[in-house]
Formats: structure tokens, sequence, C-alpha cells
């Protein structure tokens, strides 16, 4: 079970999570819980170390926020064993969580569960604070922003867990913002690949890191409500989502729909450089400079110039690295040859995604087709095997959320 | 180097603080520092960990609150780095901190310094979290309120420190507290059997046990005020006070004092049983129970009882634990066979502490006399070697302790 910051903020929210996580050993579980800090509580310590030293050492950084979980963890446990129940917590260098890589941005390397396991064995819910491990070195860790729903898929993982429930302020993954589309359904299930596609385009219910570990490592996890009742039965029968394998939901031997979620990200930059010499290289001296930035280069286009031998080169970045973007390129203008460079935030993608394409065409066209229905413009189109997006302007980004729920039959049924 | 809580209140402070140590090392010094959690921070861990529940298990509360001084140890170095020094943080569990005995109130048992000698050498800037250490089951303990101070003493003996220099709000010890008495002289030199003295009945500049602990390794303390100026020059020419052996102070060849300081306490209750039966094993119903209870008796009178065969006994305890002794004393009435119970609030402990007195004799009478001429009633009086206190009502205290600061020649003659 994993219960992000929002659950966790203050005593009184603790001892509520304490006695849903209590119901589930009440129901023949062992249970291991991995919490966030209280929300809130990571950035003001973040912002202590910007105060600090706005260049402040990474590995310093780590012991400072690594405190919010420690905090929870231990208020956790003992919320639970004032109703009774045995519980300890176990820190990332306890058990310990060996990570690599980065401090700030660290990886789950490995996990030694097996005192964890013994303990759970004995009845003992262990509780686990997110975020957080150990470097080779014996230094606190953590793993970047958001980390926790990536500590909680390991965890279980090393436990072997027969479901890795996480606790969040959705009841689940539904097949499109229910902010934009009312008729949006909650999905019972959805594949680890859909939901990658989905939480990478937008849909901000779990972190991508860990639902590609879950696909690596096989855990089943389900996404529910943290709001339900805290006399409710136990989770077994709280509808969520469950994330699933490919082959899993197969098995389950129901009908399948087409298309499983629209999804939508504003955060996208579009960039135009016009004018580029059209010759072996160019492209390379465009995305050379930012690969090397680690700025994340999405939908590229190569329109035909107007002048022979030249080429405009669009493409989108975060919007968040524009202004950076937009430095890197002036720098190697005179490298790259282009003439201007016009930088446009004024865009959304919108993304349909489900594993039935793969073995269904016309998926892209029903696309196409309805959003020119409707007067989309599109202005940049990319694809994968399981999803097809479109660079289209901001403004028309619920609509054409609506018009694509709509057309590939996802609105709900009236009741 | 040890800093407190109000010297690390807020990110502000503690760039101050890194500056101060900074210049310890500009002036040719291998530095470590202990470091308090920012003030109120501790209260604040300790309030979740009851509204968590009430009783709460020890192990996780030192989970919860060491997480205080994590952060400011991160901080800290993260200040210095700022300045160009190189520094890093050793997490009690890091460094080891072994401590014995129970969670919340663990005892350092040894310090491995290996690691941090060999990067002070190298010219880095130890930062070490202070209150905290780890068991021998690898948990986190925490060595009770204001164990911060026995930290650094901890920590100043591990590394063989020239000395271990206590920044806090004063400046110094005082012969006597200066809000009472304005012509109060900071002492240049102290030894550990009168700070204990001082300490323990009422002059809260240190953690009594730290003190303990420096006369035991024979660390040299410095006590000195973190609001100095942070351009004044280093530590070696602030002139705070140090508590040093008997000998050190001796070899000074200084003239010394009769008597060093005048110390109060409030924090006394006064409770009387009367008609207690005057047969042997009487005395111990009475302190049996409190000792049990791990209640501290300090003075304790036997008056002659109006009957024969009965007698009347005055003992004090400190205030905080005044109701359940009341409360262990009525459950024990039968067996101690006691008339009534009488408490009193309404007193103070005064008490004249020097090292001279050992070869004096005359202290206590030039004690008695003084109070006695000017009106100050004594109720009890106890002795040590170095030290005698009496018991009087409260509303005399700044009298009393004014009257035995002109009696020994401690007022500050005039500029």
């Amino acid at each position: 079970m994993k219960f992000g910051g929002t659950s966790m903020a203050g005593t009184e929210r603790i001892r509520r999570v304490a006695r849903i996580v209590k119901r589930q050993q009440d129901a023949g579980h062992e249970v291991a819980v991995v919490v966030s800090a209280m929300a809130g509580e990571t950035d003001r310590l973040v912002n202590f170390c910007r105060e600090a030293n706005p260049l402040y050492d990474p590995a310093e950084y780590d012991v400072v926020v690594a405190s919010g979980e420690q905090v929870t963890s231990g208020l956790l446990a003992i919320a639970l064993q004032a109703l009774g129940a045995q519980a300890r917590s176990w820190l990332g260098w306890q058990l310990p969580i060996k990570t690599v890589e980065a401090h700030a941005k660290a990886r789950v390397d490995s996990i030694d569960a097996d005192a964890l396991i013994a303990e759970m064995q004995k009845g003992v819910i262990a509780v686990i604070p997110g975020f957080q491990g150990v470097s080779d070195e014996g230094r606190i860790t953590t793993l970047g922003r958001g980390g926790s729903d990536t500590s909680a898929v390991a965890v279980a993982a090393a436990v072997k867990a027969d479901r890795c429930d996480i606790y969040t302020d959705v009841d689940g993954v539904y097949t499109t913002d229910p902010r934009i589309v009312a008729k949006a359904r909650k999905l019972q299930h959805v594949t680890y690949e859909e939901m990658l596609e989905l939480a990478s385009v937008g849909a901000k219910v779990l972190q991508t890191r860990s639902v590609g570990l879950a696909m690596k490592e096989g855990v089943r996890v389900q996404v529910l409500s943290s709001f339900i009742d805290d006399d409710a039965p136990a989770a077994d029968t709280i509808p969520g989502t469950m994330i699933v394998s490919d082959e899993e939901l197969e098995g389950m031997d129901m009908e399948r729909q087409l298309i499983t979620g629209i999804a939508h990200d504003k955060n996208e930059a579009k960039i135009t450089l016009t004018r580029v010499p059209d010759k072996p290289g160019a492209v390379a001296n465009i995305f050379g400079p930012l690969a090397e930035a680690a700025i994340n280069v999405d939908m590229i286009i190569q329109n035909v110039g107007r002048d022979k031998g030249e080429t405009d080169v669009t493409f989108t970045v975060p919007a968040a690295d524009l202004a950076r973007s937009m430095d890197l390129l002036e720098a190697a203008k005179d490298q790259i040859g282009f003439n201007r460079i016009i930088p446009d935030t004024n865009v959304a993608k919108v993304s349909v995604v489900g594993v039935g394409m793969k073995s269904h065409a016309g998926v892209a066209a029903t696309m196409f087709r309805s959003l020119a229905d409707r007067g989309v413009n599109i202005q940049a189109i990319s694809t994968s095997e399981i999803k097809v997006s479109v660079l289209i302007e901001e403004d028309y980004t619920e609509l054409a959320v609506r018009v694509l729920h709509t057309a590939y039959g996802l609105d709900a049924v009236e009741a």
C-alpha cells in the first residue's frame, strides 16, 4: 500500500490511513506501507536548501529532504500501534534500499527484503518511507520528485506482493480527464504500456518511472482513492483501476475497446527554425546541442522549404525547457545555418491510446477525420504502436478531447 | 563547535553560523560542528508523536524527532559549501555514534571517529546532528531533550579536540543570574565540579550530563555567545567562560575566589508528612516508592515530633513531580503510617558554589548569618563538598541571591 502527501498531511489524516491499513491486515493480508512526506513538507525542505545555497550539494539536499518521509513513516507506525497492530518503520538505509546514480535523482538498484518478509510473516506491518534509499558509500539518496510511487513498486517487487495498491487523490484511471469530459469512465483495467503512454502524455496519476518498473518486475498495481470511507470494506472489493500485463488482460476474456483513453498535455512548446540548409548533418546540428542538455525533443516535422536546398524544421520541447532551448539554438545559429527561430507555447498535444490499435487499422484516420470535421487544425503528428498524438492550437484542447472521446465510443452510457 | 536551536532557526541564521565556523577554519583549526534542530522544530515533532498516540513507541518517536537535527546538519553543510569550504554531514548512524539504554533517553557509548578525523585532516568541516545516535540493533536513538550538548562533548572527546566551544544565547557563565543581580560578573574559568553544581541548581547554560561527560573525558569546554558579530575575530580571542579541571585551574596561578557563584532554583516543591512513626524502616517506606518512580528527592529533614515515638518528615522533589509524588505517598499511606501530607510549592532553593570552600571553614556560617540579618528564614539545608544550599520562601529568592552575591564579594567593581 502506498499513500501520497495529501493522505499524510497531519496526524488526523495519518490516523485515518492507519485505519485503512489495519483493515487490510484484518482482512488476512500481510502488509507493507510506503509513505510520502506530508503535503507541502518536501517543498519547504527544498526551499531551505535553495536559501542555504542556490547551487546546493545534491548529497546534502538528500539528507535534508529525505527527512520528510522519515517523519511520516515513524508517525504511521505509531498510529498503527495505537490501533493495536504491530508495526515498525524501516528507513531506506536500514533495509537497505540500495540505489545507483546521482544524488537527488537516484535509481533503485536492489532491496534487501529478508528482514521485512520475516517480520511481515510474524504479523508486523512494515512502514517504509518512499523517495529515499542509500548509496554504495552509505549516504542517503532520493529518487527525484514523485519517487514514492517508484519506491512502492520496488518494495512490492522485493516482497513479491500479490498487489501494489497506490492510494491517490483520484479513485482510478479514467478514459480521459473527467474535468473536461463529464462522461469519462473509470477503467477497471489498463495495461502497463497504455498507462505509460497515458502518463507520459499528461494523465498524472502515477509517476511514469513507477509504471515502467511495474512492467519490468510484473507487479500488479492498483490505483484507488485514499478518500474512501475508512469504514468501507477492504481494498480487495473497492473498484479502483488495476494496471496489468497485456497477457493477463487477454486472459480475462473481456470485450476490449479499440481505444482505452484520450490524454492531453498543455506543457509543450513548439519551435520552428526557418530556412535550414537541406543537407546531411543539418538535423544533427539542431538536435545535438539539445540532447547534450538533456532536453527531451518530442514531435519533429521537416517542411518542404520554399526555396530549393532549404527547409523549415519544426519540433516540440517541454515548455519548461523552451527558454534554454532557444539559448542553445541561438548559440549554434552559425553552425546550423537557420534564418529565423519562431517559438510558440500556444500548443497542446492530444493523444489516443490503446493496445487494441495494434491489430486494427484506421485508428489514425478516424482521429484526423473527427478533428477535421470540427475545424481542429493539426500542426504535427507522432505515432507509436499503441498511441497516435497530434499537436493542435491550445485553445482547441478541450474540444478535441471531447470529440475524440465520443468518436471512439468511450462516453459512459447514461444510468 | 556546537550551536543550539536559536542559532539554527532558519536559513539566514544558519548562513551566519556558517560564517562563524568558516572563520575558525580560516584561523587554522580543524573543525567539527554539532548542531541542534531549528528552535521549535523538536516541539513540533514531539507533538506529532503525541497526536498519533499519547503512548507513543519511543523507538518510532526517535525516528521522528531525530529528523530535526538531520535537516539542520544538511543545511549547514550546504551553507558552508556556499562560502567555499569543504563540508559534509555525518548522521548518527553513519559515523556511527553508538548508544546504549532506552530509546528517547539513550546514552552515548562510543563514537567511531576514524573517518571524521581523516576527513577533517583533509580540510573537510564535519557537520554532525546533535541529540541522535544508533542502537546495537541499528535503529535511530535520541539522547533526551537538551542532548545536543552531550553529543558535542562526546564528539570532542572522540576527535581529541583541543576545545569544545558551545555557542549559546548567553555569552558565558556568570557569578549569578544577571537579571537578578546587575553586578553579576562573567567568570573566565569555572571547574567541572562547580559547573555541575551550578547547572543542577538552576544555571541553565549547559545540560548537566554534558558537563559530567566533559569532566570524565577531560574535554575543555568553552561557553560563548552565538550572537557575536560574525565579523568578529575567531573564538580563540573571544572571552567566553572556560570549563576546566581543578588541576588546570590551579596551574593558572590566579587568585581564587572562595565562592564562584550563587545559583537559585524555583522548580522545587516541599512535602511534609506529619506524625510518621519514629521507628526503623519508616524512612525506607517513604522514599522507596519515590525512588522506584525515578523521582529525585533532594533535601530531607526529620523534625522532632510533638509526641514521643512520632516525627515529621520534610523533603523536596521537582515541582513537576509533585502531583505524582502525592499520589504515590497517598497510595502508601497505610504502610508509612503518617497523619497528614502537606505540599508547598512556594519555596526556592538558593545555593552558594565554589571549590574554594573545600579548604575554608565558615562558608556556611556566613551564608546563614547574612540571610538571617535580612530576615530570610531557612526551611532546610543541604551541603556537598563545594556547595551549600538552603530552602527558603519563594518570594525571598531575589533578595537572598543579592545578599549572598554581595556577602561573598562577587559584585563587579564599577568601571
